[in-house]
């Protein structure tokens, strides 16, 4: 049901997105920073510009986005259900407006975005499953922890719609889009085609795919990180490299992150900065008993194991992925980890990539004609390479 | 007149080499780590070995090592004439031996491995280019440094034949095989075909190739270096990727490393340690006047300029491939770096490589059957992770 | 009631211990690493020795250890009153022994080393007081776990007997004497005057001290830790020197750390190391949102003052001291550390030390005439600069 | 003949400078920065203020700015002869001027600052010697690089005069007072005494003392380094703390540093930062083949020696002091370091120095009334700890 964009690799070796022909994005998922004045304001507004300007598409949010703002949009939302309070992470008041009253799925009877049969949509993976279904595309309207937490909604799919990121106040490092320039940037997705005149260029942040020896699945924007929380001994972590023994950790916790994730936890750590398109995980220790555990920065094709050592005490370390508690670790259990998309090859030159098999990780709209947003995060966001002293008097 | 390898990425992901139909290498070249009478014997030895075995191929040596070797093997060996006594960087005394005649090339008037027209054999950029013509194969023995010298032999070709590297009493990083397996290991190079039943693995050590605004040219095994040298001031040092500045270094200087010299120059600088097959260039600070310059991995496709700023004092910065002096830049003068091969795409499965383009880098045989050289690399010569204490009474 | 020995500092800068004239320690502590069968037999064959060589000495056993080892002993031991069940860290299984009675405080009226008249004898800040009032010498059976331990039992006195501390199978990094040396070690301890020909050098272990705003005060031997603990989100903590603002950690956590934990945690942070007698606290982040928040070397005279910034969200950081959990500090809490003694002057030579002002931390005595233990730690358990590879084939 | 402060240990634990009963500063040295406009009347400005407002002091410039400046003061000034143009550093133009005559110090016959009988006043060495004799006060006018070079001028003494140090439109890390306070700045210093109100408190930069095995001794502000310099050959150096060996070090060099040189080339080759008032020495190696080598803080009475290693290639290392070139230190040389003055007792409150004998190492004015100037260095020239990101739109 949701509309799948081709991804080409230009002879400049750029990514870039075409809807396939005769087609256009047509359900709009908006995911906000919570708790902000103008983050709610700005997905009205926006919502209202996609809406009237485009008035085929419809827009997604989520149940508490949705209970809380729809009586301002002039137009129907999908949602879902409201969770119930019990289940629900976040506190949900319920302010039913008589005037534009709160459309569920079930207002939409033909070709609902999301369907009303569903069998407990209380059920937060059931959910996630809903948005990866219909959301052609997804708009973001907060700092880097609101892409995290919209990535997260995607994190059991392998085909994620493209992502349009707006900063809004403050700049994140995964932002890239500034509010103001709201319409064209969303224009420039709409029409994203071979006939456009500017290609719409992508960054595929690859993302990496762990699977639990208990068979649950997550794929990770950041990293995937094992921790011995509050437990106040060090955590013992074997760690095997394509089946072979690479070492054992005794450690605070280890990291394995994406290049994106380079300069999340990793960094604090003193992981090195990898570029986001380079295809490579990265493994860092956090707070090593040993004065020669570097950062090793692994290719595309390895799986990565760990598991917690027979040598540890305590119980357990947890695990978190982009700083979501996923689950605590017993002695025995384990996690296998790799690139995503990371046993295929790279896409080459003219080669066409619509078949969702997960290479391209989460495609994130660049800015157009802007520098390399990259360089640019690193030298105004990390203050990458501060170079000392000489102020003036 | 060389003959060229095919090498095809199997399905897991390995790169296997084959002769053609019909070929052997014939022609095979032996660079010995100098001043030592245990690589002298085994040479002898070895060499031997393969005229005796194989008595279809040649030897090649360079001409100091044929001069003092040449009387103690049974058949003529092949080499340049002997460099000027001003021109050669080792001093050279020939000791001809009356029993076999010391052969340069022109003993040899039917299809000479090396041409003996040649017009000035004294140069050493000529010399490079015979052995890059006429080797079929290069067997090293000695350590790290000898592996990079006979490296440095084929730094202007962007097709490098196949590298078998035996460590002689110690361990280097980079050599694989054990002397002792000499026989066994030959054996394997030279019947590498489709038909035979083990595969040869090589690992394509990816270089990087560095281009001066003087316009030369050079491929390096580990890395680039620019450094102050003795001059007691910090060298400013522009950096540019892909014609955008990165950053100004102000330093004792900068490394530009492949995933090979990661555990070599850069590693001791603070960089982190890249697998060798991950695609990607390694910028790493040298003593950098700030807290914040963290080592950058950067994709396989850019292009790193690096340039003296105009705010550097002194005489230039000394620029360094694989530890050898390539000569001193001044403020104007720049170097461009990219991976060798980077712009084109990443070989995909079973795509047959033979074009020579250059991405492969350095093809180094692997040790047969072995567990990853290099996890044993970084374990038992790098220390890495080495444990605290705990040592018994 | 404990007998305080002199400390005076040589001319070659070495402090040296002697017990005041006509005196000698009376009541010898011993700490034992648990669980295991090697310090049990030690301890009682170490006890027998002692009690059997000296007869004027007494034996002081925590609880614990008194009840399973009483009656191995030949000369009743003193303790304290087992705890009760409930507020005791370990399971206490008593095992009375018809033979060998198990000896309370209160079965020696005369001078008891150990007050009968003990109005809460469970309180562990009681209980460690009675330590504090009677041990003239404290022995440490066990790795570096052992010493935190019996360090944390006077943790809160500012005078502390001397520490006589043996490795048992395993090396740690601040155990001294090996076991096999029990006898003669004691017997230097035991003789330290003036007269002795060897006079006893110790290694004052200086600590920090650590008040919170809640007035409760602690000594530290290793450091002071503030972490995020399982909280997912970065803790955000003021540090302020001597009253002014330093700088504002957004981290994992802080360490603030003594010469002797600069080999502990603050180690695996990516601290420096500070040989045991610099008189300098050392602040180390863990894990910090920044590139450039280096570790720092204070000296002996400032405050340290730190705090839960307003800005950190979540329920605060957690609080401990040499590996045990203190506490949990909420915004508006603070703690200030010191080096204790640190607003004194250092030692000069020849001036005496006994008046427990607590310049001299945990007074550890030096193995004789051994070479400087602490270069050997360095070298033999942190592999301090272990060098790369060249391992023989 | 040069007049010595007094220095007291107040209660705060702060170095208090007083002038003798009766005393005041009678010849005030200037250093300024070459090469700049600003700094040149900078200092015309400011000597013409002393010697009008305090018309018994006298001035003591170096040859070449007394030669360029001399005619633009109303009063003599006192210099060295000229050095002879080849044995100076800097080319030298003299240019008399008919009116202020060029005044040698035989223009002073009576109680000559600088004695005219010098048997050769072009040895860098004497001059020195002649400046430590005379010189009651050292005012720097410049940043960093001018306090070093001022420092330089008394490495041969153990007793330095009080440095009072100006910035010059950028601000330098160890650079403490604004130019635009040097009025107030220097009467504060010239009528430092017991009666004042506001006691004049100086840091004592601590310095330290290296002896060459050929007999040459040299005080250094920041730090003693070591350094391969251009050889392309790694430096083996052996490390010996209190005649026991250390460590070899495996590497491009090592520094040994003051906590002063903490945040000069130590802190760019990974090392931690010092306060300027711990008393220790700080080892840091740069560029080490060992992942294992953290920097080493050292207590005050330690003597570290560093002597090449019989196993080092090449031609020796260049040992450099405080940025400048001392010498090249071949197989068989050494160098002993010491903290100056380390091998006595840190100062006890109350307690008076003015022996001389190096404890104050050099005694630099601090500001009156300011926060401490070293929290504001860290933080304002050395982006200590800049937080990450969230700047704003
Ligand atoms: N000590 C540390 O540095 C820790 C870092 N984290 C990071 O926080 C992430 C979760 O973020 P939130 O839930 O928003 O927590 P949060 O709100 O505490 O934000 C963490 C910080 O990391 C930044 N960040 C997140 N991803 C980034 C990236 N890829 N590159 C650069 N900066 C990035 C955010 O802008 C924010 O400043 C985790 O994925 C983990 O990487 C989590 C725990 C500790
Ligand atoms: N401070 C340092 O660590 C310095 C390192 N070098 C390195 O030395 C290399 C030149 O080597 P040589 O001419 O033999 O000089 P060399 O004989 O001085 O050897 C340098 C050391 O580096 C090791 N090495 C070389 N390449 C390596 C690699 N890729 N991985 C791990 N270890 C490696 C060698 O085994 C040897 O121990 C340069 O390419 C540069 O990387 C050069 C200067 C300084
Ligand atoms: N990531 C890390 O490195 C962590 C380290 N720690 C350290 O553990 C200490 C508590 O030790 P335990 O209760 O025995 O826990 P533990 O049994 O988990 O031992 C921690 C390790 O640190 C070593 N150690 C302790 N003090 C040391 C010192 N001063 N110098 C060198 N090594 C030292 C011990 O030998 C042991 O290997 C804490 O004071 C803290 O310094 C605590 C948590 C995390
Ligand atoms: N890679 C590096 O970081 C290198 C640093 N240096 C340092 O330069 C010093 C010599 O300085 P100059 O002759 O002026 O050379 P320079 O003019 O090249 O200045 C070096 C830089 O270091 C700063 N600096 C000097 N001492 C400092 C201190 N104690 N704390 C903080 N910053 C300090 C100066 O402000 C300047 O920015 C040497 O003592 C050495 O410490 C020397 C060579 C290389």
């Amino acid at each position: 049901p949701r509309i799948q964009p081709n991804y080409t690799k230009s002879r400049h070796g750029e990514i870039e997105l075409q809807w396939p022909a005769g087609s256009r994005p047509r359900n709009i998922m908006f995911v906000k920073k919570p708790g902000v004045q103008v983050t709610r304001d700005a997905l009205v507004e926006f919502a209202e510009h996609i809406t009237t300007t485009y008035p085929e598409t419809n827009i997604i949010l989520e149940p508490t986005v949705a209970a809380s703002l729809h009586h301002r949009l002039s137009k129907p939302v999908y949602t879902l259900p409201p969770p119930n309070q019990h289940s629900s992470p976040f506190p949900f008041t319920q302010s039913p407006d008589a005037r534009t009253p709160y459309h569920f799925a079930t207002d939409e009877p033909t070709s609902p975005p999301i369907s009303p049969a569903s069998p407990d949509p209380t059920q937060p993976f059931f959910a996630r499953n809903l948005y990866q279904t219909y959301a052609d595309a997804v708009i973001t309207l907060g700092g880097d922890g609101t892409i995290l937490y919209a990535a997260s909604l995607f994190s059991t799919t392998t085909s994620v719609p493209p992502f349009l990121t707006f900063a809004m106040g403050t700049l994140g490092f995964l932002g890239t889009h500034k509010y103001s320039t709201y319409e064209s940037a969303f224009r420039s997705l709409y029409t994203a085609a071979t006939a456009s005149s500017a290609p719409l260029q992508v960054l595929p942040r690859h993302r990496l795919s762990a699977v639990s020896s208990s068979g649950h699945q997550l794929n990770a924007m950041n990293e995937l990180t094992l921790h011995r929380g509050q437990t106040p001994h060090l955590a013992h972590i074997d760690i095997e490299v394509n089946g072979h023994l690479l070492t054992e950790a005794v450690a605070d916790g280890i990291i394995i992150s994406t290049p994106t994730g380079s300069t999340a936890y990793s960094l604090s750590s003193g992981g090195c900065i990898l570029h986001p398109s380079v295809g490579s995980l990265l493994l860092t220790p956090i707070c090593p008993r040993s004065l020669s555990f570097r950062p090793l920065v692994l290719p595309r094709d390895v799986e990565i194991l760990v598991r917690l050592s027979r040598r540890s005490r305590g119980n357990g370390v947890e695990v978190s992925v982009d700083g979501r508690t996923w689950g605590t670790m017993a002695v025995g259990e384990e996690v296998r980890v790799r690139l995503e998309g990371g046993g295929g090859h790279a896409l080459g030159t003219g080669e066409i990539e619509n078949s969702g098999i997960g290479m391209l990780g989460i495609p994130c709209v660049k800015r157009e004609g802007g520098e390399d947003a990259w360089v640019g995060g690193l030298n105004r966001l990390l203050k990458f390479n501060y170079a000392f002293g000489e102020e003036m008097e």
